[in-house]
């Protein structure tokens, strides 16, 4: 096995808890297990097998190949898996512009969701998602999540144009503090290090997060964990709700 | 010059801009800075030169230096400080109990910084919040804030007992959305893997995040993040208010 490149039809996932997920949630995409002969000791390697043997699954033990594909040596088992295309539905999107940083990405992709975001549309050129240090910072939330990449904004906005956009700007016209919405809504970000151009004020309601000016900035996956936080308050400020829809 | 030891008395910063944070903030602090000879493009330079004079603080130029303690060779300047013990004052407090994480300890204090809350305790064991690795990941917040140890929670508890107590908790009893307060109040988070023991249920009124079941739990500088701007809400949500403190 290869370390990955952008252009393979495969990726892998790294980590006992990412492979779960994959197996959990995606089994047909699997193409094999591999693992490290000290995984024995892991809680995890039951639910593996199980997963494994129901899904017909082969595992190799093969300490070589964790070795090589494994950063930090610290990882007992991988998934290799076929890239997929998941298709996003009409609900609640998140948008982002021009993505570049993976670890962001996979902190991303966990926040979302932990608030019951799970389409997200990515603007190009863009992070490739699939990069296996994408899949492990999101933990296995990629598994989860619809995500469909688009050239062009204006592309996806056209297609949606049914639904409330706000655009997260340094710029923005209204305080998010000063903002809801039981609406179908798009939130949109942009670019870790330049955030969105000023074209995007002119698409639905463009939002600022107020701070103090001793920062220039919250870093990405913060200020989108305090959007969807924000926009999510509905659905999650009835405890008993929550109970019913998610546990 | 040394890599730096938490027994050392001085640390440094790493970088052009935690550089400019520190002069502007603690000039007294620095000892001397030293800059790499390709410093003369970076925009930053002409102000630390003008701050360094000011203060009447030696500039070397030493490639060997900055190269040694740079950990990945993207860093232009260096400023040697006197590490300096800061007071907390009476207002709204962050506690962290047991924090071991150096980046995310830099991410905390700059969220801190953001959302105005500039008194940070910390109940050991936890990380040494002068590791030039937390100074860099701060990107100088931490020159900012008043930062101080404690031995145990309830020496820091009894010395404030008039204040009002969340500590945030998967078990916490009350949903953050439905808390509310214009009292002095101490946000309490525990460590990053394991959270607060559940003993910290009886200090106040405990609180939880309420996310899906689809993760465990949110990230420590996360939920940080969300319950600051939570809580601050009141101050941030007339911008002319914004406005006019802090701008």
């Amino acid at each position: 096995m290869k370390l990955y490149k952008k252009s393979d039809d495969t990726s892998y996932t790294l980590g006992v808890f990412p492979t779960i997920e994959l197996l959990k949630t995606r089994p047909k995409d699997v193409v094999r297990v591999i693992v490290h002969s000290s995984i024995e000791k892991n809680n995890g390697y039951p639910l593996i097998q199980e997963l494994c043997q129901q899904y017909h699954i082969h595992i190799d033990i093969h300490d070589k190949t964790i070795d090589k594909l494994s950063p930090k040596n610290n990882c007992f088992a991988i998934a290799v898996f076929k890239k997929y295309r998941s298709q996003i539905i009409d609900g609640n999107h998140v948008v982002l512009v021009n993505p570049m940083d993976m670890g962001n990405m996979g902190t991303i992709m966990r926040t979302m969701l932990g608030f019951n975001y799970t389409n997200l549309i990515i603007i190009r050129p863009a992070v490739d998602i699939f990069d296996p240090k994408v899949v492990r910072s999101s933990m296995g939330a990629i598994f989860h999540l619809n995500i469909q990449y688009y050239d062009s904004f204006s592309t996806y906005y056209k297609q949606f144009q049914h639904h409330e956009f706000y655009p997260l700007m340094l710029k923005g016209a209204k305080n998010i503090h000063k903002v809801s919405t039981n609406h179908i809504h798009s939130l949109v970000f942009g670019n870790e290090s330049c955030g969105l151009p000023d074209e995007y004020l002119e698409y639905g309601q463009s939002v600022f997060i107020p701070h103090t000016s001793y920062i220039d900035s919250l870093n990405l996956s913060m200020a989108l964990g305090l959007t969807l936080f924000h926009f999510s308050k509905g659905m999650f400020i009835d405890q008993s709700v929550l109970r019913n829809q998610f546990e």
